[in-house]
């Protein structure tokens, strides 16, 4: 493989299955595209109109699932390239992001109080994470 | 390991940690007590009032966490026994719940819509559940 790309990035359509009492959600299964391993699932919080951003995984992999809200993630490959993707992921456009090492990535709560759970490949290490404040990549959060 | 008891049933307080932008709340790590491999996570929403009830895993350990709203859960391990024990779990009084194999169980939502996470150590497989309707085990549900 080369280096990771903004390609890379994978986006999975997740069933939401109508359940007398309330729905049920896929997340994520061991054998899905995207899983390369277990070592933690948590959950973050972001208000509407926060950004929680920026930072930079060396061995996780992330898969994002948003329950609950709406959720713009953007991702970059370096902070002064100005090139991005990015989805607006939520419990309306229900999908799994799968993110590789190597990428930059952060997000933005666009409706209410939205809850990101993150199923990651390894658990939390604050030594396999770069990190840079919002400003320092120049993305534009609100283009709507 | 003799046969399974509802003692056998975990409960592990977890972190809520404070953060801008939205809080971050822990679910479960590799290294957790009650982690006993990775099959699947997927959510169940649940109205507040209703019962999603009964079931019986042969080999699913469940992780169970609530990050939104409060729910009650009952375990018992005989449809006839009349005992159980049953805990409520949300975001208010936050923590995971470890269930072995072998012990039936439901859960009721106690406030308006709650999400039950489920990461559980098999993929979902309709063959190892056995299943009961709400009625078929006597338990009080409501006793506030």
């Amino acid at each position: 493989m080369g280096p990771v790309t903004l390609a890379d990035i994978q986006v999975t359509p997740l069933r939401r299955i109508a359940t007398a009492g309330g729905d049920v959600l896929h997340a994520i299964k061991r054998t899905d595209p995207g899983f390369v391993g277990f070592g933690e699932a948590y959950f973050s919080w972001v208000h509407a109109g926060s950004v929680k951003a920026w930072k930079r995984h060396h061995r996780m992999t992330l898969n994002l699932v948003v329950p609950v809200g709406l959720v713009r993630f953007a991702f970059t490959l370096e902070p002064a390239a100005a090139v991005f993707r990015e989805f607006d992921i939520g419990e309306d456009h229900y999908a799994r992001v799968t993110v590789p090492p190597g990428i930059w990535f952060g997000f933005h709560g666009l409706r209410s109080a939205s809850l990101v759970l993150n199923a990651a490949s390894i658990p939390h290490d604050p030594d396999e994470v770069d990190r840079l404040p919002p400003e320092a990549i120049p993305f534009t959060w609100s283009h709507e």
